[in-house]
């Protein structure tokens, strides 16, 4: 089976993204998350949102279709801070948010605040919870109509076992319609990205859940695709390779940096060899446009 | 399905190449082929092999394991021109060495060249072979002990029909073994890539035969990878981006130029992604190298 089923989210006035194999590569902008950027830390700790909208603007014209808001700096009141943050970023753009908190309470206080702004549906990222922590973000994303990511990982926590991966994917799926009503449709499964330099089979492990997620459950997916490469030389060629071969095997998004150039043009390529860019338009619309700012930074150089 | 199976190409002196998707990717470096290269074309017409000499110990460096030997200048006489670039490669070379011409005649006086020099196993790449004339070049393959490439195609000719193309890769495989005792670890099946820029679909069809000869037939597989970007912009990201996508999808190997940069490192970290390159080993030394190289062109500038 291939999969062809579609997600929707959607931010306000109307602006829908789609996540499926017909569509376009979604890219998820990673950027608005304090880890390792301190003046965002800062920033965020004193309720200053200057850098949280700018960084909103920056990904969407990079390309980005979905912005995942993480406010986790060491000592944040998430619950206070995300709402924030969310309405920030929502008098600015009209993209839909993918709120991503490993406090559940934090996740709903961003929820609320979406529809308020008036948001139609979101996504929730709870990319850190254990198995038994979901049953606290599965009734919120029933409650708020809201798409989630669940990663494929059991009560055990994370293994290598392909098997074991898929399984526990196919329980989250099975469960959150059983218990919460939530269709397939609304799950994002992460087949769990691991760093490629830890285990010489880590990236492989991935790949198989993905291909297997895609093959036999029919859902669509994401991951952190950055992941993979930290304590690896020359990350960037690195991240350039795990891309394809995951969207070869049917991931449909990815929570990942639009700023950083090789990665937006290597989903831009994957877009036009997977029969996602007809007749190659936006790539070449995509390559007239960088080849126009190279002459514009030339000229004032 | 998913396949294992080895195809065991042989220089001499022992150099054995395996191809197969438990091993690393097979680059079949192409460079020694004259279509747009003048110098290389005047070179041949002369009987002068330097620059195919050149090329054998470059591809290799570069991190090519076989070398595809194409010596079709216009108005070359094939039978005679063939032997000779043969003998000079393995003057040089211990290589496995695939024989690429339209000519079976020249496919023949290769190979005996090629077991003359010591060569064990040479790999027979009849890559413009109509269906029916791959009934000159299958009997060579048995005679001779050769692998060889069958392309995707029936009778019709090429067309962007998935299942006409795995139908034919099928039949293919069952036609050699029938007639000529070929086992399927001896044939490369090549599922055809064309021009993206040409049609939305070109791609993506080439991947889904890709991924069904994989599944379904279990074979390995070899293209001409490069095609793909013809005509397009930027045609480096484009290749950086199809390989990967075909890796994925079981591609074991490819006619590629090693010589290109982005080629050879989209490749190298696939490896390592793939779980192919345990504890990224080779990754790093082609880094360490690499960086030592950088920096011994910087003190010498």
């Amino acid at each position: 089976m291939v999969s062809h089923i579609e997600t929707v989210l959607e931010g306000r006035d109307g602006r829908v993204v789609k996540v499926g194999f017909d569509h376009p590569f979604v890219m998820i902008g990673e950027r608005i998350n304090p880890t390792n950027r301190k003046v965002l830390s800062a920033q965020l700790e004193a309720g200053d949102m200057t850098l949280v909208r700018r960084d909103a603007h920056r990904q969407l014209e990079a390309g980005a279709q979905v912005l995942d808001v993480n406010v986790g700096f060491a000592g944040a009141d998430e619950p206070v801070v995300m709402p924030m943050a969310v309405q920030a970023i929502m008098e600015e753009v009209n993209a839909p948010l993918s709120i991503d908190s490993p406090s559940a309470k934090a996740v709903e206080a961003g929820l609320k605040m979406f529809k308020e702004m008036g948001g139609k549906k979101a996504l929730i990222n709870s990319a850190t919870a254990e198995r038994e922590r979901m049953e606290k973000y599965l009734p919120l994303a029933a409650e708020y109509g809201a798409a989630i990511i669940g990663l494929a990982h059991d009560e055990r926590g994370i293994n290598y076992d392909v098997e074991a991966r898929v399984g526990a994917a196919a329980s989250l799926i099975e469960h959150a319609k059983a218990e919460y009503g939530i269709p397939k449709e609304d799950i994002l499964i992460d087949p769990l990205t691991l760093t490629a330099g830890a285990n010489t089979v880590a990236a492989w492990v991935a790949l198989e859940v993905q291909r297997r997620v895609w093959e036999e459950l029919g859902v669509n997916t994401t991951t952190g695709a950055s992941n993979v490469a930290f304590g690896l030389p020359d990350r960037p060629t690195i991240n350039t390779a795990y891309l394809p071969l995951m969207i070869s095997r049917g991931l449909t998004s990815a929570l990942t940096n639009p700023l950083e150039d090789h990665i937006r043009k290597i989903l831009l390529a994957s877009n036009v060899l997977m029969g996602r860019d007809p007749n190659a338009k936006k790539w070449i619309v995509a390559f007239r446009e960088e080849q126009k700012a190279k002459a514009a930074a030339a000229k004032s150089a």
